[in-house]
């Protein structure tokens, strides 16, 4: 039996566009023999819809498109995600389901039973989970046919599920599982993927044939790396991260004996390459989904917005991003040739706004209120405010987005100016540490150098005040980063965390300073997420909560 | 057997507060010689702790209160929410319980069955569900302990869940039925509430006591109205709205046969004038919650501002209230007026800072790059984001939050400046449709006039270029709201509003713009929920999507 997988890019409710990839696949697999071709979960509607599927109106879209696949099953199988609507009134009013389609017809619809309800995931806000396993057969084979999730509860200590869909299925004997899936990106996901890949084709001894969806859609970055396992649990292959992908196998290969005692065939994985790949793929579906060409930005002169400048101009062309320097009375010479020098590097055209004239109008505005107090964070703001309101304008007249360039430790304690440095469409690096945008920056660097090196080297300054320093607000960041990674990634408390071998008034100053600026990241841009534990949607926290604040 | 109920104001985290509230109404209760006591669900910790739930040293906090609390049990018994520790490694780590607590100890635990998980709502995303249902025997009476949801699935055509608790217990033929919950304010569920309470009684012809919370946590405005029913489906009593309450109540006497033929005894509700009051708690508890005494707001002449201005007055005492004028060019001569006239009528002093000198200088640092590009969105924008920096630097200055004045219409089809006017630390009337906000301030001025006959009469505008009315960009409000609450409450598709007579093209344009304006709305602060559908937590939309978009 020929089995075709296709990681393929959606968009979210682009019915046209999803349908037409589809509809392509099937074509070229049937034009090549395929008996069997697997989609991602939910690509008809892109994942994920989240409340969209409350729509009667979405839900006949995706029936729709699920009819014009069918059209084209003659003589091939295909297997696709879809909602489905659940017949009955008890319960949820749809299914996350996995369609079946032969010969112009829908033949099977199998309904996910595990629906992952953490994180960044909703799924049993909309769908009922599946209660009824049985395998399809077809040609003579007989397949399992799982969705995501439903893989996911074997080989973990702490199941979150009390039941596992392939422990009922592997009593009917199948020659293989399907799984289709949509598991976005985060640095330790591909790893934990073939973990528990392995693990089922070990539990049922047979093979997997695992799609997984590709592209960014808003904050997930979906990687692809779609697997086929053999029934020993080797790696057959892993297809390509961050791009599209076509394949074809054929099942009776993959346990061939001349496979025996072959390695897995899996690719080389570095986290912080993964992570430079997977943001320039966030950055680059998030404006080609929206429409939009052009970005722009503010550059500092310190990392954080060097990191985002090139990345940016990896994802859109150089051509297509617009930093603007927008000094002010306290910032430093080499903020300003450093810039430039970068700018240089990329090819790109950088251009230059003082913030002076306004800062001192509103100076004079508030005068009367200010009166003789001392300069303070009120003023502080009103610069990185003014900086906001000058490339807001731009993008405003000129059609580009604003990029925002803070970084994840930043985000954490709530350096940074809310309306000002706050800013922007998009989060490009809000879920890399200040730690990891050096080794990112380093990663960049590695042949020829594009980030100057004194952009590396120089202390990190916000430069608001004359000589300010981030450290003179904040710990040094290899000890902030450590404290916040254990607070944020691995949720320890205060008491853990101090167990570890940290200072306890430190620890207990960094997490009220994390719980008490759970307001200013309400209103900040999604976070293009790359951890396992990123601020936006997977981290839902009371703003008005007293607990550590 | 005399049963009381506390419905308190908690505070999310605050385990000290949450902890000395429940153990003084136990200690009252003893003293009024109660046998049982209810607190409603997750008193201890507050409602919704979301996220801080996946922290083992929150649990551990619930878990010492929930200790403290019993050691006052001696001969009462106490009814009290906490999160409990799943004992088996399957299925989620916590389940969302009541404790049953008597003579010191822990005497029993109940798992919520049915875990709300749509719109506000997460519990699945935290607890497992529970499975098992019998009876408490207290003496010589059978007590039906549930939470909250768990009596939601009777009564409605379309069930969520496939279980029902209450079916259960119904067999072991219990004698009254306790619920304790967290059930957020909207203008509709004090109806719903009681309809599902009648009939839970009529189905199993019992009485129901119902606990519910009250206070404001962020955006959910819990109202109180916690009832009692008798076996005959009979309201006895309807606790207050907006308030903490205790009341004692004796179970022989609740079915007496001296109440039969009365009416419910139901507190009268109109819609408007309980927006109202829901608005005064929300504004009250997020500053007092947050450990902040004061308000600052824009003042535009319009009745929005005008509107949160008399909110904020009720809420927090006029003399915390400072509203500032901030004209620009464009500005009307009775917008200073109107609102110099609404501030006198409240006691509160308003002052006034012009922008036109920033907006100046902003023009002048851009006009190397606009040239002589025609005045537009970008121009208008500025002015807003002028008005924002300003009362942004005097919050920061002076310690006061800034009060957001967008309302339900505006921010449905993106008319508002992001880090503008929609910039804040909450959003008073966010929840609330601009033809609601007409009947908020008719409400208000019933007697004696307090909004400005003019404020409430003159066209709106936004006066942000010459002679601008909000009816040159947008629908006139009494229709859009029409369409607005069939897409956003009642989650009706394009044809199916059109199909009840509405224009298709200004439906379609009025669902697109909802659509493509979500960027807006993911980055403006948090709305007090007033409506069955609020933007924020309870309409989670995807960014990048291309349905009607």
């Amino acid at each position: 039996m020929k089995i075709a997988l296709a990681q393929q890019d959606y968009h979210i409710g682009n019915f046209e566009e999803n349908g037409r990839k589809i509809i392509e696949a099937v074509r070229k697999a049937k034009a090549n023999g395929v008996d069997l071709i697997l989609f991602p979960e939910l690509a008809v509607c892109g994942y994920p819809p989240r409340d969209f599927l409350e729509f009667k109106d979405f839900i006949r879209l995706c029936d729709e498109v699920v009819a014009n696949i069918a059209k084209e099953t003659q003589g091939i199988g295909v297997i696709v995600g879809s909602p489905s609507i659940n017949p009955v009134p008890e319960g949820k009013d749809l299914f996350n389901s996995a369609y079946f389609l032969l010969d112009g017809k829908i033949e099977r619809v199998v309904h996910k039973a595990l629906l992952p309800t953490y994180d960044v995931f909703d799924e049993y806000r909309y769908f009922e989970p599946g209660r009824d396993f049985s395998v399809i057969e077809y040609k003579g084979k007989k397949i399992a046919l799982t969705v995501c999730e439903d893989l996911w509860n074997v080989g973990n200590e702490n199941p979150m599920y009390v039941t596992c869909p392939m422990d009922v299925l592997t009593d009917q004997a199948p020659d293989f599982i399907a799984n289709i899936s949509a598991s976005p990106f985060d640095y330790r996901h591909a790893a934990d993927r073939i973990h528990v890949l392995k693990a089922n084709t070990q539990r049922y001894n047979v093979p997997v044939f695992y799609v997984n969806h590709v592209g960014a859609q808003t904050e997930l970055i979906f990687d692809g790396g779609s697997l086929v396992l053999d029934a020993k649990g080797r790696v057959v292959e892993e297809l390509p991260y961050f791009e599209e992908a076509y394949r074809e196998y054929d099942l009776e290969e993959l346990s061939s004996p001349s496979n025996a005692g072959k390695p897995d065939n899996v690719l080389p994985k570095e986290k912080i390459a993964l992570i430079h790949d997977a943001l320039v793929l966030g950055i680059k579906d998030y404006f080609r989904k929206l429409g939009f060409k052009k970005a722009i930005l503010g550059l500092s002169g310190g990392i954080d917005s060097a990191l985002v400048t090139v990345l940016a101009a990896r994802a859109l062309g150089p051509e297509n991003v617009w930093p603007i320097m927008l000094p002010s009375q306290f910032s430093s010479d080499h903020s300003v040739t450093d810039s430039e020098k970068l700018c240089a590097n990329l090819g790109i055209k950088v251009d230059k706004i003082a913030i002076e004239e306004p800062f001192q109008a509103f100076l004079g505005a508030l005068q009367p209120h200010f009166k003789d107090l001392p300069f303070g964070i009120a003023e502080e703001n009103m610069q990185a405010r003014s900086r906001a309101v000058i490339l807001m304008a731009l993008s405003n007249k000129f059609g580009h987005i604003l990029l925002n360039t803070s970084n994840k430790s930043e985000a954490a304690v709530g350096y940074g100016t809310l309306y000002g440095d706050m800013c922007g469409g998009i989060s490009v690096i809000g879920d890399v540490y200040k730690t990891e945008a050096y080794q990112l920056a380093e990663y960049i660097n590695r042949n020829p150098e594009v980030i100057p090196r004194n952009i590396i080297t120089k202390p990190p300054s916000a430069e608001l005040r004359p000589n300010q320093k981030d450290s003179d607000s904040l710990p040094e960041y290899d000890i902030l980063d450590q404290v916040l990674h254990l607070y944020i990634e691995q949720r320890k408390g205060p008491q853990e965390i101090i167990e570890l071998g940290f200072d306890e008034a430190l620890v207990k100053r960094i997490l009220r300073l994390v719980n008490i600026n759970e307001y200013k990241r309400h209103q900040t841009p999604p976070i293009l997420r790359i951890s396992p534990k990123a601020f936006g949607m997977g981290r839902r926290m009371p703003i008005v909560g007293k607990y550590l604040g």
